[in-house]
Formats: structure tokens, C-alpha cells, sequence
């Protein structure tokens, strides 16, 4: 498997575009994906109670596992919009079809901004003729910076893997920052592939694939209403079709993992007013459910996020929050490491380490690792530090 | 009930004081409430599964149900300091006994401050003999002040009640500010009251009281090591004795509770860096549980407390924190309300009304209701703004 170029358009007749919609002021706020032909397609939504009209649509779109497009503005998240919001979503896939051969039914929509406003369906009406004018190889750049919100750079990647003699591309653009949680919270994430593909494997493959990757960033630990994976698979490679469980199968989700995990980190890496990435570990645990509760803990507690923050190893915030999971564990057993020095030790503290931990913590990238060694279970969680800068984003935003 | 002046020792026959013992340099950190005769004890402590060191031998020592004197030290919570910080807890409790005819069972301990740091004990035991020789009715604010780490001022109440026609009293005092969360975290309460009363209907009045006051309040979701509440009742009074679920015992309680809400609410009040008190309020819900988890996800998010910060009536980060609790709901039957102004009505936003609602976050006070329309569970959470002051305190804390 190797990195190579561009994103979305990388695999085989995939196009994109971005343009300005005016939904926002003079920046790019409106993206459309497209395959020449029609896709396999899977999608992975947020688990929030209240979910946004172009999830709602675009879930039962996707029943069918087929789709040809996506369409998806920021700026405004259609979200707690009721029934004109459902409508609204509906005319804004009518636009691209009206447009293009494409079945309705077959375009998938996306949207992310603020919620409880009325999207300015009007805007994004007018703006897809030229968003179809410009649609090409090279507009996954203006499409990948079209999703951003409070981003501050596009995210994308693309990979080639040789499956049965045959190179198969994937792609993907993704956007994150605020509101980055376990649970994919205001994450969009769009992927493609010319993989020739069963659907339950392409099905199966997002799914885990999210699970390790999306699932487990977090930035403030928030859930957004308007999370969303899909996937479009046009089965251009050539390839021998890739079954469930098979060695083919084995590559594709290997090839796929490393593109998710990717965007994910980049997403954890740019959370607003980060100035540090922080990888936290959990390992040693009875099951699995404990140790990612744990790292979560961890991931989403202010006073270790302060703490990394301020570049002090403050390790009764890490063993505190730990112990607040609500998983039991015995205090006598625990091991803490910053940066791969062991500061905790069977529940005692290695305090005269602290000054080589500290120095360690001016790095921009943390290892935080828990072992409570107990068991075989291990979580891995990313996340970023808190900074003064994510509060004035969040404070004054308007 | 009426509020009188003083705290814990407004009851009959208690004393206080608070002294310097270097643990801070030049400050309050030692403080001692002394029964002058052996009373009723009951405690409530931490659900964290590190326990502090003063916690472990407290909750043992409670088991007996009598107490006569606590001590508390703040600048080190004696926790994950193993075997040494157990001898350090125990030989603090010892030092009181020395110069007093109290029995050493009969001593509470408590600890707050950093973690991970050997207790310097010695400080401790050097400093008892005039810490003991400013016991007074007065040293009730050097003690209040002795427990404060970040705080920024000293939380005291006192009230009396007419129970069986004699004037009985109940004071307390507490500390809070940063890691202030639903289950107590670094939180220390200490209340004494002259009630007679049984030990049954103390230790039920106890628990009950805190469930809807320290574990209703969050600053910052954390929860720590080292909280307790504990309350003395040396049945001096001369009323009756209190029964459980008598008539008398309902006047107890509900003078206990406002002294735990009275708290309960200052410390919110006084959150590392909060500019706001805010009161997030969950009616129509199936269960309790599924309101506190909804009062809770609300009050913990970060977006919604920056939002407050910024006086912005972010209604959709209140919705999307409501949504994201794990608890199901009618988007449809939603309704919320910022300071008594309905903004959503049925899942759809009053956009109209934001204007009005902007000027009414200018307060200091903010009550955030949440109606799901769906049953008749309440539940209420008291929390405060996220400033960059916040981040400030705690990244910046050495």
C-alpha cells in the first residue's frame, strides 16, 4: 500500500468541485462528489437523538446501497429545522439531478453549521450549475475546503493497494475541529474507492473502519447532530470482486483503516486551538468496554487537557480521571507513562521524574498510556489539548 | 427556618479553627471542628476508584457512626501515596488525639490539593498544639478558609429550626472551585448540627441531601479522589429525638438541604474562572435518570458553556448536548427555554425571539430548561461558564 496524490478523485472516473454559495461570506461553502457511474454506497451517521434533515434522508437513500453523488454545503446544518428542513434537503439532491443524469434517489446530502436556521436552499439551488461547470479531477481541493467550518486546513488523502494484480484506489476528504468526540460529533468524512466490492463487505468494512478510526477522536466531547461517513464504491478497478472474510478483504480494510485513521488524527491534530495532539492509551484491561471508557475519560477530561496544555505532568489529573470512569480497578496495580517514562508504578508515584516528563511535554505530540494490568483489553483514543484559544473560538464566535 | 450568622459552630458546644502549617506557603491549610462531646457521624465520599489515603481511613472509622473532631489539611490530597500515605492519614488523626482527650477512632480526616506528593505529616503534627489552642466559636472562618485551594472565598451557611419546640441548628462549610462535577469530585463539605436525632435518619438525611446538591453541581465534569461530606450531631438541642419519616424528620431535612443547596450553588458560583451561574433544568422525561443524563451531557458541554460565556443563545449546542446524552426523545415534543423565553417549541427554533433572548444572558444568573414533553421525570444541575480564564488557572497552575 503506498500514499499517493489527491483524495476523492484519485480513484478511477470520480470528480469533484467546490464552490461559494453565499451561504457564507465569500468562502467556499458547497461541494459536490460525483462517480461517471453509479456506486455501491454505505454510510455510518451520528448516534445523537436529534438528527439533521440530510441524515435523515440521506440514511434512507442509502437502504438501497447505491449511490452516484454527494452534495454537502457548510455554513448551515439544516439541523432542528423540522419539515421544511426534510423538504430542504430534498431540493438541494433535486438540484443536482435536475442538472445531470443522475437519479434523485442517487444523490446523497450532507450539511454542517449552525443549527436551528433555515437553510438558504435558494442559494445552494443557484450555485449548482457552476458547481457542475467546475467539476473535475482537480476540484477535490476546493471540494475538501468547501466542508471546513472552523478548520484550519482541508483534509485529504488517498492511497493505492495492489488487490489480485490489480491497483485499487482510496480516497477521502474530511472535516472536523470543534465538537470532535468519541462518536463522530460534526465530523463529515466522505470516501471513495474503485474497489470492485460486495456490499456487505464495503458495508462491513466502513463500519469497523470508523469504529477505530472516527470513533475515537476526541476534541471537547460533544456529539453533533450531523455526523456523517459515506463511501461510494464504483467497482472500476478490475479487480477480482472482494468477499466478506477473505484475504482481498483482509487488504481492502487494511488499505481503508489507514485512510480513516489518517483523517482522524488530522481532525484530532487540527481540534480548535489545539497546540498539541495527544494519543491516550489504555491497555491491561478486563474487556474492551473499560478501557475505552478510561481513555475517554482521559481524552475528554478539561484538567488533563489543561494540564498538556500548560506542559505539566500532572498525574493526579490523568490517575483521577482514570478512577472516574466508573470501572473498577485496583489502585496497587496501576502503571502511568508520559512519552514512554513510567511515572506511576504500581499505584506509586515516581515524583523525582517529573522534571525529564516535563521536558518531555514540550513536544507537540503526547503519549498518555494507562495500564491497569488486570487483563488483555487495550482502547486507543486521540484527542488535543485545551488552550485559551479554544474558548475564544467557542466564546466569540459571532 | 431562618438563616442565622456563623457555620459550624452556630450548633451547640462546637468549635473551629483554621491555622498555617507551611504545607502553603503563608496560607490557611490546616483546619480542626471539634464536638465537645462524642456525636453522631455519617459521611458520604467519592465514587472514584482511587480513593485518597484520609478517605479510606474515614469511611472505616465512620463505620461506628460516632465521631468528635475532624481535621482537614489543604495543598496535598494524600493520594496514590500507598502504605506511607495511610501511616501519614492515621498519624494525622493522631496528633489531634495527643493533646486532646479524644479517642483517635473518633477523628475524621481529610485531604485536598495535589496529587501524587508525599503529605508532609510533619508540618501536620507540629502545627496541631496551636491549631488546638485556637479553637474557638469564631475560628469557624479560619477553618472555612483553611480548606480552600482555588476558591475564591470561603463558603459558610448556618440555619436554625423549630423541631418539638426547641431551636435546633445546622451549619456547614465547604470548598470547591476546579474538578467540581455530579458525584462530588474534590469537593469537601463538613456540617455539624446539635439535632438529636437517630443515626438511621441522619445518615439517610445525609445522603439523600447530597444527591440533590454536591451531586447536582459540575464545574468541569471531573471527578476526584479525595471528596467527603461528613456531618457531626452531638444531640444537644434538647429536642426530641428526630425518627425516620416522622413529621420532625421532614423539617430536618428540608433544613439540610437548603444548607448542601446553599453550598451546592456557591461553589458552582465560584467555578475555576466562571463569570455565570447557570441552572440547566430537564422536565417531561420518562425517568429521573434519563433527566439527570440530559441536565448532565448539557451542563458538562463545553460549546454550551463557552456559549454562555459569549452571552450567545446557542440553542443549537444546548439541543445537540441534549441529544447526545444516549437517552431517546421526540424531536417533535421538544421544547426549550433560555430564562423563561420558549426559543424551541416543538423542535422547531423561534429564530426571532434570539435577539431577546442575547440580552437576557447578559446575567449572571441563567436558568437553560429542557422539556421533552414525554413523562413527568425532573432532575436540575448547577454549573457555571467556560472562560479562558478557566484554561488560564488550570494550565498555568506552577
Amino acid at each position: 500500500m503506498k500514499v499517493i496524490n489527491g483524495s476523492v478523485t484519485a480513484p478511477r472516473d470520480f470528480l469533484a468541485a467546490g464552490v461559494k454559495s453565499g451561504i457564507k461570506k465569500n468562502r467556499l461553502d458547497l461541494a459536490l462528489i460525483v462517480s461517471g457511474i453509479p456506486a455501491l454506497a454505505a454510510g455510518v451517521f451520528t448516534k445523537n437523538a436529534i438528527k439533521a434533515a440530510p441524515v435523515i434522508i440521506s440514511e434512507k437513500r442509502l437502504k438501497r446501497g447505491r449511490a452516484q453523488a454527494i452534495i454537502v454545503n457548510s455554513g448551515n446544518a439544516n439541523c432542528l429545522t423540522g419539515k421544511k428542513g426534510i423538504d430542504d434537503a430534498i431540493e438541494m439532491s433535486k438540484a443536482v439531478t435536475g442538472s445531470m443524469w443522475i437519479n434523485n434517489y442517487n444523490v446523497l446530502v450532507a450539511s454542517t453549521g449552525v443549527i436551528g436556521k433555515p437553510l438558504p436552499v435558494d442559494k445552494i439551488i443557484a450555485a449548482v450549475p457552476n458547481l457542475i461547470g467546475r467539476l473535475g479531477v482537480a476540484g477535490e481541493l476546493s471540494a475538501a475546503k468547501a466542508i471546513m467550518t472552523t478548520d484550519l486546513y482541508p483534509k485529504r488523502i488517498a492511497v493505492a493497494v495492489n488487490i489480485g494484480g490489480r491497483t485499487v484506489k482510496i480516497g477521502g476528504i474530511a472535516k472536523g475541529s470543534g465538537m470532535i468526540s468519541p462518536n463522530m460529533a460534526t465530523m463529515l468524512c466522505f470516501l471513495t474507492t474503485d474497489a470492485d466490492i460486495e456490499l456487505k463487505a464495503l458495508k462491513r468494512s466502513l463500519r469497523d473502519s470508523v469504529e477505530d478510526s472516527f470513533n475515537a477522536i476526541t476534541v471537547d466531547g460533544d456529539m453533533s447532530t450531523n455526523d456523517t461517513v459515506f463511501i461510494l464504491a464504483n467497482c472500476l478497478a478490475g479487480n477480482p470482486r472482494i468477499r466478506y472474510g477473505s484475504k482481498d478483504y483482509g487488504i481492502f480494510c487494511g488499505a481503508l483503516d489507514y485512510v480513516t485513521a489518517s483523517l482522524a488524527k488530522d481532525i484530532a491534530k487540527d481540534g480548535e486551538g489545539a497546540s498539541k495532539f495527544i494519543e491516550v492509551e489504555v491497555k491491561g484491561a478486563k474487556n474492551k468496554n473499560d478501557a475505552a471508557k478510561i481513555a475517554k475519560e482521559i481524552a475528554n477530561s478539561n484538567l488533563v487537557k489543561t494540564a498538556m496544555a500548560g506542559e505539566d505532568p500532572n498525574i493526579g489529573r490523568i490517575a483521577s480521571a482514570a478512577g472516574a470512569a466508573g470501572v473498577k480497578f485496583e489502585e496497587s496495580k496501576l502503571d502511568i507513562s508520559i512519552g514512554g517514562i513510567k511515572i506511576v508504578e504500581g499505584g506509586n508515584v515516581a515524583y523525582q521524574k517529573r522534571p525529564k516528563v516535563k521536558k518531555l511535554l514540550k513536544k507537540s505530540e503526547i503519549v498518555i498510556s494507562v495500564d491497569l494490568n488486570s487483563g488483555k483489553a487495550f482502547a486507543k483514543v486521540w484527542t488535543c489539548d485545551l488552550t485559551e484559544r479554544y474558548v475564544k473560538i467557542n466564546a466569540r464566535y459571532n
